[in-house]
């Protein structure tokens, strides 16, 4: 069939995992999108959904509930437009596949994040890098294409970042990231590793964020990134926390603010337009708060639905310009959530049209 | 009486709050110390110990438990040595008058901490420091003194950076710092504020961060101390740990040491010669892990009875040169552990000759 | 002014604690009742609310935000219904004296709960024991009256029996909770004392949950409750939970049912019709899980907006009949949320007719 | 080599695990035992013990960190005494196959706990059913044997019961559990299961206790043992704490004591006499609290290095006779030392003579 008017079906690739259950629970009710199908490993495939997953938060909808696990490949998958919540060991060859058959695949994993010609997007922070996939499909003769999102914790840093380097160019930044149990997926993080304790590692974390956000806060030009000219040094942490990554940060900028010049941009910002009023789009997209102990993990990770960021503490830094802190939800903003962002923006600009169900 | 020989009788003042109690712990069959008299606020005074302090961690020993608490006054209090757990909003007056009366005064306040003829101490980094005793003397006209120890996360600062800045002159540091709860005594944080969450803030630990490690790693001269020349960049949180501060470090140095010459200074450090086979100096004092996953308070903050300070992930930074995470336990090394083997250094170059009780 | 229409001014005393707080998150654009009134102790009256209260959750509403806090009077507090979130040490005199102004008191505090002729109200359960007010009334010679909801661990418990006791007739229970710490208020129960931790006591619950289950199950029959002939033993516990109170129980019934039996009223169950369709009324108000692992108060305790009980593990018992797990949210279901039921029930049913605002 | 004086070698099977790290924490300097192997599954034979296992708690001493792991077989594996912590998957055909081979294998599992011809010992409790060895060789013409220890919720319960039902005849027990995350291993519990959260249910668990608690307060008699007439019925809950098994109880007895009567005996208690000053017995083995709210297990579950019992909140009951909470440490207590104080036990009383290493 051809898609017309404004719903599209949708597919969920890694649909048992906890950011597959993310983009379900997301994805329930949603006004543009219906959700038509799950695809998982061959352990899961041919069951029921509600017999292959361990169902972890809120309420598992019967629609999705009665599915039977698919295969993720293309030919089992018909849907257009595919939220892919695969882990980096088969999204390359997965993801690939389904962009050659036609779809546009939403993908969280860090297989082609930096691929020069692979747009990786925070709709409010560089929407306008979607126009990469004219050159993606350029290059890779695919009539789909591979979105990604970033790192659940570069998110955080690159959504408080944006209007700052917007207004004043970053140059370099210190990070140290405590992040939430939920990030390394179910089963995950051992209780006996976390309960009452701090684990100073992630594996394969800090490079993550330090090649991010220079791709996420770089220019889009004529077909290509150029890379921002930051440089980051990131200390990652696992800490007892369900959900929400809480980042400390020193910045130092070309232009350099006073803070309250810094908390003026930071208030005023609106983001990239033609997000705002999409559904899954929080309003507003960062939340400043003014006590000094905000943002907390617990109690702000469910802000704007999971999908706003909080910043506070923005103070002067005695080394570079300025110190603040931001916390945003890394399974909603830092995931599923941001990937559905992303399709939204990708509909709203017509960059979905001509896509077409199996 | 005059003190002869190797026996010391000792009093805590603060005696029921959390510091309090650790010193209680610690010098529960001390070889060189005897636990004599307790005293507290006036609510408790007059009490037995048992019935005026919930006892929060271990066993009370039953000779403290009989004793009657006192009120924190020179008259009452008698024994030559103090070990003063008191707030900083009583302690500035307190702990003078037992110097005046001739009292040594360990001191875990802030309320002298800078004072430039008082000396910060943390034995095996600065145990020089303590000839300030004799400025003091001259300064103030006490025959006692006061010796204070460092907040409880610089501490963990100055400890692991201590044997670098000897080898390669520490000039700039970012840390920041995920803190036990213990760290605010008790009943400090309230569980709904700290179950599941990080609190991004802790009131006043920032500037003394930034303050009280250039005293620490300063260098005593002819009656004074100058200050290292380091600036220093905290970001201080609170996390759901029991005991055990942990500190993540970006370092910049003057001579820019690779990470394993870095390793090797770390690794071959003893600390101020004199601490060595005191009483409470653990062995080693600072503890190097290999394992990517180290320092962990839960379960790290207990080497060398609490008193070792563990440190890892020592790797290249981009923006510096060194990162590195270093955590000790803050109840014990940070705090009453660190106040005993200051008075412990003291006994054994003979500063505390010519103390008397009353 | 006299009332009219569908929508009622109230007001909260103890506006600041972590009940007043769910009270005011819970009123906000509530369809009937206009939260106009904040009031709480001395130490706070006078400041704007948000100036007067730590807000611990969600976000503060603007209105009430910028409300001076009153002073807990009827003088002072003129709306005609009143949700006190009032200590007991309080609560006795100045819940009375606004009954005795004519006002209509929503009491959380336990100081009138078992009172001949108070009503002490799960709507769902007993709803029909509100009748009780006409003999307050009368009794007193109050114009306005009081109504109390249950300590939030017996409200667990009577929700979840009480259709099995009206098909079955409970005799005795065996109950062990297993409490959240927002049970405790704020700030409450001490990190040290619960991370990592259980204490096996609760001060003054377990008569409190023994007492009160034989209320909220009795009979109204002419102007008097009749007492159900139930005798409980209880072990209280609190558990690092943020929400939600857990109660395993073992049941003997007069009529032994099988778990088969049990299940099936429970899941037929409606409660008491007037309820229904009430706008805090969950529904269903009963969840019965299937799953062996649930409820889980982390995972159930938000259902139902909060107001929901989840039941499950129905299983045979070795001394009694039943074993069953029963789990509802103690500061919406067990508290507010339940003060809120109960007067949305007082005005469907009429009761609230004759109030007046002061 | 035959056996002489007062050392003994000793393996440990499934060493890489929680249980079996426990047995190598405890066996280091132990005073008759030498660890002189260990053996894992087949994934971990043949490596260095250091790479095999990642290690969880305190120092992995450096003797064990160089051995090589080997397969669970008696030719490989040398040692006359065994301790095992493997999986009941596993364990029934690897420990008979030891014990075939003449070895005395002190088994964690649940395979052969109530076999009649097996004991099933807590020392203190029911030592002389060690006695059942004889029987045991008869039976099944093996030269060495299988001694077991029970569950580690159900050891909570016999060592806090054994003594009131020595005096007064326990025959019904109700018994909750809020069990450690310790207690399932590692990884074991998922930190997104418990974190926050208790889960009321444990695979297996309430069986266990069930029938265990009968044969522990069994009697032996002539070559068997005679179940106590005890009916128990038992809710097991998973809590987020570490290490700890906190059991609340109600209890009936044929004779009837009053809480001052129970506390009496239960302050009285020796225990099995033959116990008293082996190497791993705590002294005294039942701590006794009077303080309303102990025992706690972070508090509480290191007593005796982790040998004791605490018992706490004696008082009436409203249905049986008693109430009461125990909890003791499941990993030392529950398993690994309960295992190693049974072999100490055996070693004393002269049942491991004429064990040879092969």
């Amino acid at each position: 069939m051809t898609l017309t008017a404004t719903r599209w079906p949708v597919a969920v690739l890694g649909a048992t995992g906890a950011v597959g259950q993310a983009f379900i629970r997301l994805l329930d009710a949603h006004p543009w999108f219906d959700l038509v199908e799950v695809a998982a490993s061959e352990r899961s495939a041919g069951k029921s959904y509600r017999s292959a997953a361990k169902w972890l938060e809120g309420t598992l909808p019967e629609s999705v509930a009665a599915l039977t696990v698919k295969n993720c490949t293309p030919d089992e998958v018909t849907a257009p437009i595919i939220f892919s919540a695969l882990d980096s060991g088969v999204a390359g060859d997965v993801e690939a596949a389904f962009a050659r058959a036609g779809r546009m695949v939403l993908s969280n994993a860090k297989n082609y994040r930096m691929d020069a010609d692979v747009p990786l997007v925070i709709p409010e922070v560089n929407g306008d890098h979607l126009e990469l996939l004219t050159v993606q499909r350029a290059n890779r003769g695919w009539s789909g294409g591979i979105v990604t999102n970033a790192n659940c914790a570069t998110t955080v840093m690159a959504a408080a970042l944006a209007p700052l380097h917007q207004a004043f160019t970053v140059t370099k930044v210190f990070a140290t990231t405590m992040q939430a149990v939920s990030g390394a997926g179910y089963p995950g993080v051992a209780s006996l590793d976390i309960l009452g304790n701090v684990i100073p590692f992630i594996g394969d974390e800090e490079p993550k964020i330090e090649t991010e956000l220079v791709k996420l806060l770089g220019t889009y030009r004529q077909g290509a990134i150029t890379m921002a000219d930051i440089v980051t040094s990131a200390h990652a942490n696992r800490v007892p926390v369900e959900h929400g990554h809480t980042v400390c940060m020193s910045v130092a900028f070309a232009t350099k603010p006073t803070p309250e010049q810094a908390l003026e941009v930071l208030r005023g910002w609106t983001g990239y337009e033609a997000v705002r009023g999409l559904p899954s789009a929080p309003e507003p997209s960062l939340i400043i708060r003014d006590e000094p102990d905000r943002p907390q993990p617990r109690r702000d990770a469910g802000r704007g639905r999971g999908m706003a960021t909080t910043v506070g503490r923005v103070r002067a830094d005695h080394l570079f310009d300025l110190r603040l802190v931001a916390m945003s939800h890394n399974v909603v903003r830092g995931a599923a959530g941001g990937s559905i962002l992303n399709a939204e923006l990708l509909a709203k600009t017509g960059q979905l049209a001509g896509l077409a169900r199996q």
